[in-house]
């Protein structure tokens, strides 16, 4: 069941660069992770932002809410979520 | 070069249901000419609207535009584009 | 699985008025079906509004939209989705 | 008498966490007793934010107003509130 | 318990005079019998614009449903609501 | 003259609580002060919100903006202003 | 007393340009009128919009209302109105 | 050539206040200067906010951008600007 | 002076198709001139919209106006202005 | 490949001076070599805006996103994009 979900970060310009650095690395580690595992199988770079767009593939709306609510970015986050389904003209088989 | 288009369709509620069911066939057929040229790769309906997300992969904005342009629901659309890049937690090689 | 559906209707107020009796009596039919059946739990008029605030049980995304798609009411409707999930307060068993 | 309340967090990312702690046990401790009570009879989780959509059954506006200026979160909120009444469709027998 | 309700008034410019006419006389005489009734305390044309800010004194939630539901004019407003409570600063006794 | 006047407060939560608690003081004194003079007849709190709506009585623009600029919470405030005027359908004489 | 009041035209494309052409002398009519009994000491165009910037000086808002509302070009308008005061740079007396 | 200029002004409430007089005096001698030269014809305060609504009498939008952005003010305000034109209506001789 | 406009068209989808074609000839023709003029010496279509970008050269906010006013398609249109002057770090010699 | 760029800046009113100096000096020497470098061919102040409109000459989405990343004043400030397209109606060969 996918979601798309964009992910705009709103980090503190005066944030500690060691903080900062830990927080991304382990923000792409989970994300890497979640990639492999198949549950998050397309991040995109939204162009000139600091922001993503994703796609979400998870069982329940309580999944998604956990995975989400996991991301080391998450309090610097604004998420935006659209439960996806499938488009009568999609040529591939679902 | 992707792109992340989202369309939100408005069609008058008192259109002729023939004119209708002509603009809705051709614009099935020209969706999935290019989803197999593989300018369309993803399309997904937005649930409980009236509405898609889509990924256009093209080589240049000229060539969005024309895509878009000529879709025969285009005069009932409101169209959202953003380019979008490699994300670079992204696992998949580019 | 719950989702909040919010649905704002706009009838055109020239509608003819047997057609507008039998796209309501239609609703309510399909409503009343859907309650029963479980998959909407709850539907309350929002005060002084021609709209209302529904929760409704399904097990995927794709039943959300045919539930939706499928409402008599649709064309006239502007919809707004919530994907819900359990609440860490909630003194209800999950 | 029924609301609709959907309550944004925003908690400073640089709050002390004992802080914190002791603001959100009170919270949930405040909002498991007025479940209890009857009084705030649903409580969900936006799936992907920082967020509640809660309804609250009260006689009065005034009653309203008092439960929610009590949350402890109160001044890291944004509120939004919406009268309900019963749906002419609802096969709940009111 | 009282109610702050802004109505947006959009009357078709092509509309039949005499429907205009009748719709308007049946709304002033209805807005007259709430107001005699104590139902509709104030009602103030907001300057420049065909729209007023009245505040409802009513028992429940349901009682303002029905009452805005049967207005002569409520398929061609928009309504915005706000319940009121007491405010600590008032010096009228409540 | 009447104007309706909404004022949301925005205080931040670190403030010294001493320096909030006088603010609030003078507030509600300066406030109670105006409606015995007759110039801020009706004060309502926004239920749920950290908001009011009122109604100023003034002879001019000035002086309500003086009456305004003058609250010891206005650099706390956002403000919004609706010149009001009598409306036909009102049964008081004016 | 003076009030800022922005108004914005639009006339539906399908009009009669027998009554447009009517409807724009009697406004243009009217608001030289006023212009030349001092109710109305400026009118600007809003540079490439159908849309004007205007100032008008009344002793009341009922005044002002009543100027307004009698714009033949009323129900083709969406007007916008700030209330102004003197400001305290200002180097003109009062 | 003529510019209609909004300023809302945002001053940090914790300003040191010698630094937030010194700002405020130059703002009020530049202002003045401008409005003596013919620079800034009108200024008027918008009642109850911080802000004013102002006419810059310029020759070219390079120097309207000088003049704004000399602005003691300046990094405290959000600015909003219309370009202005004669209106066909205007009786004033241009 | 320069000045860029953002032109959104908005053709009733039931206009005539001769009327369109000649509305679109004219309009074709008007640009080219001006360009030809000097006095558009931009125009890009916004990809995916039917919508436009110009860079406009005039002398005065009157001939922007006036310019604007007469496309055949103004009265299609949704216009937005932003006045522009010299960038510090442009490495062309004004 | 053209996009039009629009940045916003928002610098901390407090930053430390020499901070700001020295970002500023970077974003300047950058800017001009992109300039120089044929990526950046029209940089425009908007009048009475700390902000600028852009136009973008780059062969991919990715390019333009590493090059605005890059920016020194990336962190402050807030970002529009909008591809271009050649229109129609333009003289200059393409």
């Amino acid at each position: 069941m996918l979601f798309a979900v964009t992910m705009r970060v709103s980090l503190p310009t005066d944030l500690d660069p060691a903080v900062r650095d830990d927080i991304l690395a382990r923000e792409k580690a989970y994300s890497q992770e979640l990639q492999r595992a198949g549950k998050w199988p397309h991040i995109w770079r939204i162009a000139g932002q600091y922001a993503n767009l994703s796609i979400f593939d998870v069982d329940t709306n309580e999944e998604l809410h956990q995975l989400l609510w996991n991301l080391p970015l998450f309090p610097y986050l604004s998420v935006d979520i659209q439960p996806l389904a499938e488009h009568p003209s999609d040529i591939r088989p679902s």
